[in-house]
């Protein structure tokens, strides 16, 4: 249960209204919010209490999360929240593209595809170093050289890197070579261990949809960082698994304007892994913008044929540039009002 | 197998080349493509007849379709197709929006309806008489008084109408009745003797996925309408059933783009099916048109909360115009660039 | 919401509740049940109407469906209900198998198929007449000749016979033809036009479950059949569509024991269309009936390389051998106890 | 592609065998099959090498595997495998019952809870002390000292332990408390940092299927723990995730048969987290093993109402001794025929 206190409410007695709560027993967190005091009950609150708070007069209103969740809800903020990742801001009405290829694959070959990323405008490049391979015996990544590479390769062209963290134990790795953003991928995106050690490096985290997590559990798993201390939570939709074979995955935006409703992190899409098809992410990087995403993230490589890995899928440099151009128009035509959600409607002081 | 001839190609030469193909027992048909002779093979054909007929100097373009349809193959047109529907044309390059309520519910409701949907611009009406409810004791429809109402009240506001047939038995009414489009709901896209009456009754069909249909299956079940006479028909993506209980259903825009280079057919998409929440059908419809829609398709209502079927996931009348004029501004801004798709690329002489 | 009176209370009472309730505006039926009366009402009741049904004192017990379905609710019945096929019972404890070839392709090939299934111990000839198939191009059956053949042999063998029905306008061949069984199809759950004049025929039918229908959704279309006069209802399990492509389908047998417990209906498996590879059926109809199947359909051919239809799940005669006797095994030894169902737990007067 | 070798080729033969092999740059893997010499190569071989390699005189068979596996491969043993843990072995006919609550809550509870076990006639006893739940805020297990006191309640009855570990640093607790068997569970199938690290603990292995994880997905995972060093494997299906609500997951004993003829390993089944519902454990318990199963996993409480998680799923103790004695009837009856599979059809020299 979250409670928005009126604005102004003096921090004595917010602290009040804790020491009250947690006297009861219950876990509370305190919104980083400046511009309004905002409580969270983690825990199950007694219909009594729940009565008994919503109707105290520094309550402004008393809002169930739909789910298990509470710092990520929509309502721990007053309004979206955004994410900075080195100098870009996702989540702030720019649309960000993240680009750059599937794999690490060598100093050279990571220079070239830098170079593409910044020449066509994209604003962050990405590119693996840990790689998690269905089969043990494919390419799994240049591991902590291809870390160096990556951020050496962003650098020399000014572009902030993200890349993928497989496990807790590689978290000092990704420090150590200053990686922008981590992010975890779709088939961690309930390994709780690595989620609780990436909250504690203190790093912006890019946190993949699973291939078969509903909303409720890919925003649970965004509430495992954010009670670990992170505040720098974006999230990823990245396609989900259905019965559909033409295409690698199925692109869920249907859930993109509710995730608007539900929570204040910022959404990306990533349409690459997706479709698996790189003819179909121009036109599904439109619509993921057009459907309110704060940006996309997409493969591209200089010479897809001899990609290590998910060459298929990978965008020639030409097709990066029209995806870029493409999600800067649909993004300023409709200038971004998605963003000016109204606050939730399920106010009110209901059971939690 | 596609066999594309050479423009100008005689037409003798083109019976010629039929009568070779009929006289080892497969069936063919010619398409009604003006600018090129193209003709479809229907049966499987031997290798060494699709060698042979491959190297004919008047075919140009041997093509074999990724699935168990010829007609409705990109491959059968020279460009996309475009379906009249009243004086609208569905694919021509203008984002067509499809509006009104769920089910006819009386003659006074639907005519407030009609109103509502020419004010904010759409182009053609919908409304239910004949209800497929997954409870028999449910709300069925007002049946051929329903088809009435809805095509009087089309035709006050100046509009053309669409509605849901369900049984061969029903093609008679909505003839009668003039209904400009025969909508196939998703419980019915592989109601094979449905399809079969309907393409002889010479109207437009709207054909909408099945919850769980590949786009294999819609493609070979737009074939059955092909193939029985209908060059009528409009594809409508409406939300397929998958894990996640969030939504109604996930809309699945990632084969917008792929049914592009598959067939020539034009495609609408229904979010408010898909999503069932109104909250979601404006992004998404900008989406559908990002993502290279003809168009939409949504339910609206003067009194959402009266009405008698999904009343749950109707637009209101302000929301309507919302969605016309975005899916008008996002068509603009994109130039429809989408349409201009190649031809296939899989062409050659391939076992088909 | 069904009421089960006290055994032993007089009609006139009975008439009286009816009267009662029909007079609030409510309908209602009368279980056929033998046993003791019960008095469903299908309409939604009003909270103070149940409480006063509930507590009135001919009511022994107010059950609440947990779903849109009364007839074929679990309480509408003091037990499980057995339907008579031909000389069959399906549902009074025997494991009753079905078998038979895909499609009926010929008077010598069903006959020989027909002497398969006796020879092997199967208790139902199944054979297809009129097929839906994916491809319009593809063998659509032998129409009404086939229900014709289909007849003689069963007839010649001493079996009846089950074949599928895909509209409306076939019943009076199926009842001509004396067709024992009709069968309503996966692709044709919904058909509502189509369930309710088989329901008016007045002969047993087996409903299949459609490919990613809902148990909720399924027992809604059988109530379609018995609000409409049948009471002769066969459920049948045959796969749902999932995410694995290494089988055909994923047979759903984790609802078979839930089933029991929701509704009075009997119910067969399909593992034939569940796996879609012939090794699979043996160990499936075994798992089947260990769940608590009332028996299975499975394919059979005397050459599935010849087939001209799904050939390739079809087992041979000596693999149909084993599955019957297999299945009378485990159904033997397991007592088939799992018929002995308690009454619903969820009694007591709720909200319908 | 797996190279069968004939009975008594002499073990330099073998060893030439690989060093031609492994000359080419291929890496391979020697069965540790006692009865018959089995090579696996790991790397695509071209199709010349392979045309040579199955025509040389020590090649009985090359057989290619359906995916991206080798040593889980059924053609990489003669027979089925068995793993012991502690005194049971898994595998090897007899229908083995895991049983246990969901987490270990205390020494009295789970010392109850193993005496329940023994007493039921079960030969595995489980429980979580690393609990991976979807909420950050619901109980996560008691952790090292949860090892601490399951191997404690399991030394105290007689049956050996088996626990979920959740990372790689926890590796070593499961060795100090001696955990006879560690238990990869759904969300971690594909945590291949994790499986390398309890490959790498020469301990046998659960390996749970992912929620939506293709067997092909779920052999390669296995995949990896064979070729990080473990041969003591055993698969456990638990349930897939699909659009049916009415149970928590589907059972899919539709692959069962399918693995017993790609891979050697043994199975288990899961049907408490399945189904969600404890009414339907007994008969999918009987399901699984009519399907081939070699033993099931399923929770138990002594109290469920007062469980800290999962109680609503778990059987209580009568059900228990219900469940294992229809599993030996079942497993007795059929013989455990299914065991005895034939070699792979799939054989000859086919490009890998």
């Amino acid at each position: 249960m979250i409670l928005r206190l009126r604005i102004g409410t003096p921090s004595e007695v917010v602290s009040e209204l804790r020491a009250l709560i947690e006297g009861q027993g219950l876990r509370t967190f305190l919104s980083p919010e400046p511009a309004r005091p905002i409580v969270a009950i983690v825990d199950h609150a007694p219909a009594d209490l729940v009565d008994q708070l919503a109707a105290r007069p520094e309550v402004e209103q008393a809002v169930v999360p739909r789910g298990e969740w509470r710092l990520v809800d929509r309502a721990f903020r007053e309004g979206p929240t955004s994410v900075n990742v080195g100098a870009v801001c996702v989540g702030a009405g720019e649309s960000v593209v993240i680009a750059g290829p599937c794999s690490v694959e060598g100093r050279d070959l990571i220079l070239e595809g830098a170079r593409i990323c910044r020449d066509a405008g994209a604003h962050i490049l990405r590119g693996g170093a840990f790689k998690p391979r269905t089969s043990p015996y494919a390419f799994q990544g240049l591991g902590r050289e291809g870390l160096t590479q990556l951020k050496d390769a962003g650098e020399s062209v000014g572009l902030p890197v993200i890349s993928e963290i497989m496990d807790a134990t590689q978290v000092s790795a990704f420090k150590e070579c200053d990686i922008d953003c981590l992010q975890v991928g779709a088939r961690n995106m309930q390994n709780f261990t690595l989620l609780k050690a990436i909250a504690a490096a203190g790093r912006p985290v890019l946190l993949k949809r699973g291939l078969s997590a509903t909303v409720a559990e890919w925003l649970a798993a965004a509430e495992y960082l954010a009670a670990h201390g992170s505040e720098q939570i974006i999230l990823c939709e990245r396609g989900i698994r259905t019965f559909e074979t033409a295409t690698r995955n199925t692109l869920d935006l249907t859930v993109l304007p509710l995730l608007r409703q539900w929570t204040h992190l910022p959404i990306l899409v990533d349409p690459s892994h997706a479709a698996g098809i790189p003819e179909l992410v121009a036109p599904l990087s439109r619509a993921a913008i057009a459907a309110g995403a704060d940006g996309v993230a997409v493969e591209v490589h200089p010479r897809p044929d001899q990609a290590r890995s998910d060459g298929a899928q990978a965008l020639l440099p030409g097709e990066l540039t029209r995806v870029v151009a493409e999600c800067r128009v649909v993004g300023a035509v409709l200038g971004r009002a998605f963003h000016a959600q109204p606050q939730p409607k399920r106010a009110a002081a209901l059971a939690p």
